[in-house]
């Protein structure tokens, strides 16, 4: 399916450090030839105009945009399909890849990590194989797999399933299943949480769960704070317990 | 966690063209950090001492390694445990993390992307938590996330399920068992198989799955001959059916 005349559809990656100060030089995240084609491309579909802009700056500095950012075109997804927490978010997304049936290559790109990566876009990449475009994934950071890496529980069998319940009891019953699985099947189960829940859903975690089950907490990924963390839930309950109110957390449960 | 005066445990991501012709530059595929990061080190943790050199070889040239190889200390993992297919391969691996409490940084590397993703690893991430080492994920390709991202399918829930079952009948059953999972619950199901293997694997899906359900195929990643294909069964049935004997693929089902 090679996209012959048509354009070709680019999932960029975004650095993470979205949001935060000092952002590290972006050739520190990302590799050359994920800069360079960034910097080829003229036309854009993103979950925000605003912070892709600003990352396009960033290109600039590493390799100078081809297009000057006055000339971009920059379509953003539909706002109900990229709020947080939406888990499928799908939409006919053809009529946003037109400039590729005319000829030009298009970058999908999000506000940090990977496109489409517990982020919004699969509808993108949908329609671009709908439309016999060839599709290109770029090399980034992705904070779900660094968490897992550094945790150091299955990688070989593992699952990420977005969002809990934001209701208490929902939300320990969601836990429990989650540890019921982990346990039984050995797949490591991973889940993120906006920020200002990050303490609260750490508690439900260390009140729901047996004491051998492994907590892993992931957060500020490729930043100066980074930090991994990974015991037993009994270990937990004794340390201090870590929770970054102001920094996406990625968790783990895992036997 | 952090590490005091140990030495860290850094998780070195390495590219994907393992055994492949003509390698691509490693700046392509890793960021500036990483490879400094690796350049740093002298002690390793490995999958393959041997593709290890030659990865340090290829370090050398973007920038030049701290320490000659002849000065480097490679341990090689436990056969037994990185043979591919092994979902667990756990050990008490912090005998190999030695070099960590006398204050040396270790490297942990596999043969191609990220350490203990869908490769061995995770035993010696393991040991340095339980040594209250700190870990340090690098940014590096990872082929299943480039593959999920390319595949359009969700990737808001989803699955690593590792490799099926060789046996006919079994690998059978197990695809229908991840069918039944993708359908029901929108968790995009993903697994790898050894590339003589991909057109066997192949043909299993398009026999056992449903004319409805969506199947991916990525090969190649981040190499030339990079490909992503993801149709309905019904789809893949009517068009010819792609299947590299040489290399690695990574399958996708979801709805």
């Amino acid at each position: 399916m090679a996209g012959g005349r048509h354009g070709r559809l680019f999932l960029v990656p975004a650095p993470l450090d979205f949001g935060c100060e000092p952002q590290s030089p972006l050739q520190d995240v990302l590799p050359d030839a994920t800069i360079r084609a960034a910097a080829r491309l003229q036309h854009w579909v993103c979950e925000n105009a605003k912070t892709t802009r600003a990352y396009l700056k960033r290109v600039d500095v590493v390799t100078p945009l081809a297009h000057p950012l006055q000339q971009m075109q920059l379509q953003e997804l539909p706002r109900e399909v990229h709020k947080k927490g939406d888990h499928l978010g799908e939409f006919d997304a053809r009529g946003l890849l037109a400039p590729a049936l005319d000829g030009h290559d298009v970058g999908l790109v999000s506000e940090a990590g990977m496109p489409a990566i517990a982020d919004p876009g699969a509808s993108v990449v949908r329609a671009a194989h709908q439309l016999g475009l060839e599709v290109v994934p770029l090399v980034g950071p992705i904070s779900l797999m660094l968490v897992l890496a550094a945790s150091g529980l299955n990688g070989q069998n593992f699952a990420f399933v977005g969002y809990l319940p934001q209701d208490p009891a929902a939300r320990a019953a969601r836990v429990r299943e989650l540890e019921r699985l982990a346990l039984s099947t050995g797949q490591t189960q991973l889940f993120i949480e906006t920020p200002y829940r990050n303490a609260a859903m750490l508690q439900t975690l260390l009140q729901a769960l047996a004491p051998s089950t492994r907590v892993a907490i992931g957060s500020g990924l490729t930043l100066p704070q980074a930090r991994v963390q990974c015991h037993a839930v009994r270990d937990w309950r004794e340390s201090g317990v870590f929770a970054d109110k102001h920094t996406p957390a990625v968790f783990a449960i895992g036997r």
